[in-house]
C-alpha cells in the first residue's frame, strides 16, 4: 500500500486546467475512493494561463523530460493534444515505468499497438475515458460494461464542432460558413477548422471505439471521411420541412460478413430518434450487441468541465490501483494481436440515399434518371419534384429522390451517370440516411 | 497467475439459463479478455430446465452448500433472486473467500452494509452490474465512469413491467388492468405483479443507484413511493392528446440543501424528452453530475439476453482480477461508513403537478378551487375545463389544473381542502410532471 500518488499533469490547456481544478474541489471525494493521498507534484507547459489553481507545492517545469525523469511521479496526464511530443512523452512515461491518463485521440487511434503494446511489455495502464465521447463514459462502457457482448456496430455523433454547426444551420437557417463563424464566436470551433469539420476527429473516435469493440486496431486510415464543409443550407432546410430528419455528421463502424467497414459523413437522421435531440456539443453514441441489443448514451462530448471531469475519473481509478499495487497487472485494453483484421469496403456498405439533383426542366427528364437507378439496382422509396423555394434559375427544376435501402457502388455509378446527362445542371448532392 | 478460474451459478431460471448460454457462445472472447480458461464447476437448482445447456462437465446440486463448501470454487454468480436464501448464500460466499457476481437488487438495496462490508473485510468482490438497468451498464458508469463528478440528480425508467404497461395505455388506450394482462402474456410481468406495479422493484434500484452515488447507504425505506395500479386511462389519453406528455414510472434520487430525497411514482414526461421514446422493457437513466452536467444511459432493462449479458460483464471483470490475483485488493463500492446521510422530506420536493378534479358543474366552483391554491402558495399555468370525453355524468365537470413548480406540502394540502369541498365528486387525481 503506497500512503501517496505522484501524478503529473503534461498540457495546461482549457482541460488541463479543468481537470486540476476538479481535483482540488474534490479532493477528499477523490482520496476517498482511491485509499491514499493523491498529488498533483508537477505541471509542464509552456504558459500558465491559470496561475490561481498553482499552489506552491507543485513543481513547474517547461521540459517534460523533467516529469519523466523523476522517479517519484506514478502517473503522467497527458493534454497536450496532437502528436509530437505527445507520443514521445506517452512512449517515454511507459517506459519509465509510470501509468499513464490521455484524452489524445490522435495518438492512439494512429499508434494503438505501439502504445498498448509498450504499456503491457512495461504491465503500465493507459486510461483514456476523455478521448471519445468528451464527458459520456462510453471507453468503459463499450471496453467493460457491456463485455458479455459482441458489438457489432456502432454509431455516433462524436464530435461537437460539426454537431454545434449542423444544430446552427437546422434552427436558425444559417449557411455553413455562418454557422462555422457562430461556433467560433462560442468558442466551439477552432481558427483551424479543418481537422473536425472534415471528420478526422470523428474517424479518430470511431477508430478508438471500433478498437475497443474489435479487440484488435483498426487505424483511422480504414476510415472512409467524408466532412460537413460542403453541406448546403439548402438540403439542411429541405430534410427538416420535408423529411421531417435533420442531418447530423455520424461516425459508424459495423461488421459486415466482409469485414469491418467504418465510416464517417453527413446522415439524415428521422427527427423522431433519440439521435435528433442530440444538439450542440451534445454526443450521442448508440453500441448494438448480441446479447443486448442497442445501448445509447448521451451527454456532453465537449467542454472543460465534462471532459476534466473524464479525465478525473481516470486518475481516480488508476491511482486506486497504484496506491493498491495492483495497477498494470491486467491490461486495460485487451488485444488479440495474432489475428489479422478483415474489413469490407465503402461499395458495400447498404442503406438509404437522398439525392438532389439540379436538371433542366424538360419532358422526358424524370424517366431519364429513374430509368439510370433502375439499371444500377437502385429503387426508389419516394420521388419529390418541385423548385424547393429556388426561384433563381426558372428553367431548371430540383428532383429528390429517396431510395429504398441500396449498395453504395451502385447509388454512386447512377449518381456518375446521371451528373454525365446534358440536361444535369449542378453536381448532385448525395447524402446517406440510417 | 491461476490458469482456471472456477465459477458457480446458484440459480438457474431465465437470467441464469441466459448467462451460461452466452459464456458458452462467448468462451473464446471471454477467455481472451480474462487470460485464463473459464469454468463453469457447479449449477445449483431445484430444476434444471434448460438440459441442453449443461454438459458433462458441469456439477449439479440442489444444495447451496455444496458449492460454499467446495474450495475450488473462486466466484459465485448468485442469480436466484428474493431474499432468503439469496442473502445466506451471498454472504456465506464472501466468508468462504469466494468473490460473488449477484443480480439481486433486494438484498443489495436492503443489506448493502451488511453485504459490502463483508466483502471488504474478506477482502472479497460483489459485482452486480444486472441488479439495475438489465443490460445498460449504468452500474459501471455511475460507479467508475463517472467518478470525476458529485452526482447529485439521478432519474430513470428502472422497471420494465411498468413501462410495458404504461406503454400500452398510451398507444392502445388499454386500461391498467389489460395493460397488465397484455404484459403478462407477453412474458413482462409475473403471475403476482406487486412488486413491480407498487414501484417496490423500482424503489430498489434507486436505493442501489443513490447509494453508490452519495458513497453510502441510502436504503429503499427512505424511498416515498407510489406505483402505478391506480393510473386511469383517462388521465393517460388527457395527458397525451391535450399536453403532448407521456405518463412514465419514474425513479428520482436528489440531494437537496436538507439532504437525499429518493421518491418512485407516476410522472408526465414531454413527448419530445428522449425519456418518452423508452418504449415497452427499455429502461432510461439520466444521470446529473456538477461537472458532466446531465449523462442519459438508454438500452433494454429487461430480459433473459440483455440481462444476462450485464452478468457475464460481470463475470469476466472479476475473473480476469481473480485470475491475476487482484481480486479484491480494492473494494468495488467505496463507503463512507464513517459519515450520517442526511435525507429530505418528500413534503419539500419542488415540482409541477398535474391535478384532475371532478367538481359539481356550479357557478363559482372554478374560484373556490382556484382560491384554495392561491392560500396554499401553489401558481397555476393553466386551467382546463370541460367534460373530455367524459359524457356519464353531465351534472359534473372535469378540471384540470397544472401548476408552476410548487412544494409537495402545499399541492397536497391544496389537494386534501379541494376533496372535502361539498362540489368535489371524486378524488382528485395528482401527478408529477418532470
Amino acid at each position: 500500500m503506497k500512503s501517496h500518488v505522484n501524478l503529473a499533469l503534461v498540457g495546461f490547456g482549457t482541460i488541463g486546467s479543468g481537470t486540476l481544478q476538479l481535483l482540488k474541489e474534490h479532493r477528499r471525494d477523490v482520496e476517498a475512493r482511491v485509499g491514499a493521498k493523491v498529488r498533483m507534484k508537477w505541471i509542464c507547459a509552456k504558459e500558465y494561463k491559470y496561475p490561481q489553481l498553482i499552489d506552491k507545492t507543485i513543481r513547474k517545469t517547461k521540459n517534460w523530460q523533467d516529469v519523466i525523469n523523476d522517479p517519484d511521479v506514478d502517473c503522467v496526464i497527458e493534454l497536450m493534444g496532437g502528436t509530437h511530443p505527445a507520443l514521445d512523452v506517452v512512449t517515454a512515461a511507459l517506459k519509465a515505468g509510470k501509468h499513464v491518463v490521455t484524452a489524445n485521440k490522435a495518438i492512439l487511434s494512429k499508434h494503438w499497438n505501439d502504445i498498448f503494446g509498450t504499456a503491457e511489455r512495461m504491465r503500465k495502464l493507459v486510461y483514456f475515458e476523455a478521448a471519445v465521447g468528451g464527458g459520456v463514459p462510453v471507453v468503459q462502457a463499450l471496453n467493460e460494461g457491456l463485455a458479455g457482448n459482441k458489438i457489432h456496430k456502432i454509431v455516433g455523433i462524436l464530435n461537437g464542432t460539426t454537431n454545434f454547426i449542423l444544430t446552427q444551420m437546422q434552427e436558425t437557417g444559417a449557411s455553413f460558413d455562418e454557422a462555422l463563424k457562430a461556433a467560433q464566436v462560442a468558442g466551439f470551433a477552432e481558427a483551424n477548422p479543418t481537422f473536425d469539420i472534415e471528420g478526422i476527429d470523428a474517424a479518430q473516435k470511431i477508430s478508438i471505439l471500433a478498437s475497443l469493440a474489435a479487440g484488435q486496431w483498426l487505424s483511422p486510415d480504414h476510415v472512409t471521411s467524408e466532412g460537413i464543409s460542403r453541406l448546403q443550407s439548402t438540403d439542411s432546410r429541405i430534410i427538416q420541412e420535408r423529411f421531417n430528419c435533420t442531418i447530423k455528421l455520424l461516425a459508424i463502424a459495423e461488421k459486415t460478413p466482409r469485414g469491418w467497414i467504418l465510416r464517417v459523413h453527413p446522415t439524415l437522421v428521422p427527427n423522431a430518434h433519440p439521435f435528433a435531440h442530440a444538439r450542440n456539443e451534445y454526443n450521442a453514441i448508440a453500441l448494438h450487441g448480441n446479447a443486448v441489443g442497442e445501448v445509447m448514451l448521451y451527454g456532453k462530448g465537449a467542454g472543460r468541465l465534462p471532459t476534466a471531469s473524464a479525465v478525473l475519473s481516470d486518475i481516480i481509478f488508476i491511482s486506486r490501483q497504484i496506491a493498491n499495487g495492483t495497477a498494470g497487472r491486467v491490461p486495460y485494453v485487451s488485444r488479440r494481436d495474432h489475428q489479422t483484421v478483415e474489413f469490407g469496403s465503402m461499395n458495400d456498405v447498404r442503406c438509404r440515399y437522398y439525392l438532389r439533383i439540379t436538371t433542366l426542366d424538360k419532358p422526358g427528364v424524370l424517366s431519364k434518371l429513374t430509368g439510370i437507378l433502375g439499371k444500377n439496382k437502385v429503387s426508389l422509396a419516394s420521388v419529390h419534384q418541385d423548385t424547393f423555394g429556388n426561384q433563381s434559375a426558372p428553367s431548371s427544376v430540383t428532383v429528390i429522390l429517396l431510395t429504398h435501402e441500396s449498395r453504395e457502388a451502385d447509388v454512386q455509378a447512377s449518381v456518375k451517370a446521371i451528373d454525365r446527362l446534358s440536361t444535369t445542371k449542378a453536381k448532385t448532392v448525395l447524402l446517406r440516411m440510417e
